[in-house]
């Protein structure tokens, strides 16, 4: 293979190592096979590029534009993903390994796609939640908006997953409507060159939305202002110095780290030798030492058991162990691959010889292992290896040591107050897993632990076929954690969206609230038309189209038969003497279901057109009861479109029924689909 | 008046100042009237007695129990508000000035406990968001919820609000269930003592939960952790010196600044000399100048007009603003009280001349104007001033000098692009507003300014009557903002509260999430018993507690019935061959109304019971549609519960119709209000 020039992409051209460039080697061989680094990166340059075309030209695009954007880049990155997983192997990485760096890139790509359809509007601004009611009667009101930061997001990324890493933060990214630099770790760098590479020649992505360094950053971070996003993953160490920067300080720009973390699994005390949750905490024990030679931020660092069951633990685990072949990735029968270097490895000897001064080796010799294949003898593999501290509570060195490789320190607790003391001895982590079939186990370790852990990996025998594993970061939930793991969170669906947008309180009118979030806001301007709206198709439908009924007088003898009919005859509508017992009734009332139905009927145009079909319904409540001999009619508002696919789309309208002294006694939202 | 020994609070005892305590002036005297400070507070006692003490005593409480404390604290503060306006006019504060800081702080109080009241459930864990689905048959979810942090919140506060800038921070951090270390600054610390004097003698809160530094923290931000906070208000330049604490970088500890602000008011291009959005505009910036003599971080420092219209806002508001008398704030006809202390005017000063190196000083002038009080000739008064800046392009230090006194600075824009730019240059504020009544005006100013600015108020004709102020954080809405103004977030509901916890990712099976949450999820454990579940009283129903009820047949009879009886006859129910047109419809199909209302039907125990009232009903989805033939049945599952009345309580029930093939038809919830 010959050597490759790793490039950097800056403001729109490709630019290639210079003298200056570091040698990056083979894991599997030790050889160097790439080179990568330019001291004449222009940090200004790209972020000018970013600021002045990505941004704009991302924010021309509506939500629904950049999800389909992302969806092609997932489906393009699909169909050429071989070609990623070739080169990975460079890296150390086996197949198994590829399916959570590449597959998992792709995958998270889809989610954040799919999310942004359907959680999020077809236009410029997320609200955030709920309107806030600031006045009595509602001409000035309350309501959060998102709208995408006008700088440049600089993602710093770690070497383990040079794929995964970059699209699990571009993702967001790019929904939000920020531009992104990219930095990968000159480690595997080459990795993320390649996919960067095939996404840039899809042609998808806009001018400006993505730039590469493949090398330093240079003096990027003294650049930055209030509209910039720092996004780091690396050690504390490195994490510590970037966010002390003075520059970012000064201008409070957002700075989210992802660093070392003590993650920790705990059997629980009813998972006993023998139940179904024992085997899978073994087995799940050592998928985390093993996948990517426990190259993972969310890999198992500590492993808790009731005392009773180390030695059960420590024997079965090591069985199982035992049987991970380490050696060349690209082998079918290889099952743990290569550290990512040397350097790494040494790293990781050097913090071996830290935790054996509270703990004993158990199992597993680094200087005492078969490698499997010829050709990788001289690459950076180590063996799976435990670790056993018998006194973990007058240890720290295993509580605070990430010895970033295929180790784990197995470590003994009294009872549950116990474990929680020591799994929150961590200092904050990502991830804790939890295997235990005891609902109020699960509970009590929860109440104890949530605190200092992002994310809570509760197993057991009902979900472990369908489980996603410890140690991955699903693009749905949280991925982050307080303390030594950074205190920053990444992903959570449409949360890790927000991290690139900038919430702001708007406080104004209906029709100001409406004008800014494209949605109808109650007291906002409304508009009645010739036509009704029913006769309208989506795109013809406007914000505020209004339809009000005729009134219908709700008489005893329809309370009666609604209830016959149906079959619903609770007291309330049929004995007057107890509804006046209950504290919200005059006497007999209508049932809220006949109103509803009555509703319908006064609302709906009964000819075949553009509505399609009544698809649901939210927010119903009733205010005020309605009697024998009241009257109600019905206001039908259009608040908010979101097209669902080129036929048709989702139409929500505002429904008030009220009675004949124009209070209201119901009010609810519809949800129609409608022919485009 | 004698002196005042202002007292720390900490560890359960009070701590009068010591000899290394400093003095506090009267603003409108400028003679001494207080001192405050000790060396010997000792900040690991006090965090200890936090920690150990003050949160687990808050954490044993639910939200619902820790929002009746704020409740009763705030009734308690409302019945004793006079004796802290009587110690708040030494601030230099008029009465006036009372209701933004005192009723303000209080009402804040009141927000809040109603908040938690109603949008929090009554038990330890909060969930954000909503379920997540993991896995294709359901037997692993993901829910995100939040815990109260381990450890304390130390708030450190600014000097303009000693009784809002405390308990907009104390209401949500005690609602989430921790404990608070206030540090007021000291030169109005006498007020914020007296307050909290009065909250620790009605005896509301437990042992722990709150405490005072009147002085020096001295070394507690070197011993805080990842479980702790730090709230600050207050000066860049502080904001910076603290956050870069290494301890505090090291640990991640959660940092919330809310510091410098140059907040702008931009007037409409509509709204021109003559219109009520002119008279209004002038009004507004008027009462930023003068409220508090200007010293609120939200003033409006920075005046935006259509350059046409300069001239007649100058003359507007110097005429507005000659009105407004200065002086001893304890009298009636005082407009505009003192700045705090000769300092603060000290400070006032050295920024006003740098002010005038961009801009000219066209009302006002510091040192000819009257005082209004004999008493109050030596205080540290400043009359009301606007300065006009001609060439806003090419000046900085307006757009980032921050005169906290009662000063604005006028300049002219082209057009709406240029006032973007404008309100910009200010690097991230707390507050813009915009006063405009064209909506169309309002979207484009929000979209050009919203990612640099915390808030937008909007105000027009229409809401003036009820809007709340410029220069008022409301505890509805974030208070915060990027850049200069700390990149923090406080208040906004909920959204505050959650400032004080930590969200965690929770992944697992359905009976576990349920025993977390303390809400039924769909997969998890049911119950059916023998009564019906109306039958039983809220206190009765137990989480899980399932109904299933016998199938009915609807017929075609049956839909004709209902249209005619309803008056929906909508083609999809009457019209075989149009519904068969339709994309989701075999053919004629039942209301959705019909099935919802037989379910009731099928579900309602009709006697006299616990159950008093349908109240709503949520997220309804029609899933399936049903012919005329298809048999409909109902599950019924109690999923939550929440107090509302000693007397009643509300429930929501998880309603699923399925088919006879066991397809889901529709699922919803629906909301009772049951009989304790």
């Amino acid at each position: 293979m010959s050597l490759m020039n790793v490039k950097s992409y800056a403001a729109g051209q490709w630019i290639a190592p210079d003298d200056t460039a570091r040698e990056i080697e083979s894991a599997i061989t030790g050889h160097v096979i790439a080179r990568a680094g330019t001291k004449g990166i222009d940090a200004q340059a790209m972020l000018d590029h970013a600021r002045t075309i990505g941004g704009p030209n991302l924010r021309k695009l509506t939500f629904h534009d950049r999800a389909r954007m992302l969806k092609a880049l997932a489906q393009h990155l699909t169909e050429n993903k071989q070609a990623l997983y070739d080169i990975s192997y460079n890296t150390g990485a086996t197949k198994r390994d590829h399916a959570f760096d590449i597959d998992g890139g792709i995958g998270t790509t889809f989610v954040f796609a799919s999310k942004g359809r359907r959680e999020m509007p077809d236009g410029h601004v997320l609200s955030d939640g709920d309107l806030e009611q600031l006045s009595r009667s509602g001409s000035f009101l309350g309501q959060h908006i998102c709208t995408p930061l006008l700088g440049a997001a600089v993602h710093i990324n770690a070497f383990n997953f040079p794929v995964w890493g970059m699209l699990e933060k571009l993702a967001p990214t790019l929904l939000a409507g920020m531009p992104a630099i990219v930095k990968p770790a000159t480690a595997t760098c080459y990795v993320t060159e390649a996919c960067v590479r095939l996404m840039l020649e899809a042609d998808i992505l806009p001018e400006g939305a993505l730039q590469l360094v493949s090398g330093s950053i240079g003096d990027m971070l003294d650049r930055l202002d209030c509209q910039d996003v720092v996004s780091f993953t690396g050690s504390a160490a490195t994490a510590t110095k970037l966010r002390s920067n003075p520059n970012l300080v000064q201008n409070s720009t957002r700075f989210m780290a992802e660093q070392d973390s003590l993650n920790a699994s705990i059997l629980g005390p009813d998972a006993e030798p023998g139940t179904p949750e024992f085997d899978l905490f073994i087995k799940e024990a050592a998928t985390e030492i093993t996948t990517k030679a426990g190259q993972k931020c969310t890999a198992t660092r500590r492993i808790l058991a009731p005392e009773d069951h180390v030695d059960a633990v420590i024997e079965a685990l090591s069985e199982r162990l035992s049987k991970a072949t380490v050696g060349d990735p690209r082998l079918e029968d290889t099952r743990m691959g290569a550290l990512v270097s040397a350097d790494q490895k040494r790293d990781v000897l050097e913090k071996l010889d830290i935790l054996g001064t509270e703990a004993k080796r158990v199992f597993g010799a680094p200087d005492d292992f078969l490698i499997n294949g010829d050709d990788a003898q001289t690459g950076a593999f180590l063996p799976p290896m435990l670790y056993h501290c018998t006194d973990p509570d007058n240890a720290q060195r295993i509580h605070d040591t990430e010895a970033f490789g295929p180790v784990s320190t197995i470590m003994g607790y009294r009872d549950i107050g116990h474990a929680v003391e020591l799994a929150n001895r961590g200092g904050g982590s990502l991830v804790t897993s939890l295997i235990t079939h005891d609902p109020a186990t699960a509970r009590e370790l929860t109440l104890g632990t949530a605190a200092f852990h992002g994310r809570l990996y509760i197993n057991d025998r009902t979900s472990m076929k369908e489980s996603t594993g410890h140690g991955a970061p699903m693009p749905h939930m949280v991925h982050g954690g307080p303390g030594r793991a950074g205190g920053g969170e990444e992903l959570g669906g449409i949360r890790g969206v927000k991290h690139y947008m900038q919430r702001t309180a708007i406080q104004g009118s209906p029709d100001m609230l409406s004008a800014i979030t494209g949605k109808w806001v109650p007291g906002a301007e409304t508009h009645e038309r010739p036509a009704h709206p029913f006769t309208r198709k989506f795109t013809e439908l406007a914000i505020g189209d209004t339809l009000h009924t005729q009134s219908r007088t709700v008489t005893l003898e329809d309370i009666e038969t609604f209830a016959h009919f149906t079959g619903d005859t609770f007291y309330a509508h049929m004995d007057d003497e107890a509804a006046k017992r209950n504290p919200f009734f005059p006497g007999r009332v209508a049932h809220g279901y006949l109103l509803i139905s009555f509703a319908a009927g006064l609302f709906v145009e009964p000819n075949e057109g553009p509505v399609l079909a009544n698809t649901g319904l939210d927010n119903l409540r009733f205010m005020k009861p309605v009697s024998a001999g009241d009257a109600i009619k019905v206001q039908l508002i259009v608040k908010a479109k979101t097209p669902r696919t080129p036929d048709y789309g989702e139409v929500r309208w505002h429904v008030t029924l009220t009675n004949q002294d124009d209070e209201k006694v119901a009010e609810y939202e519809l949800l129609t689909m409608n022919a485009t």
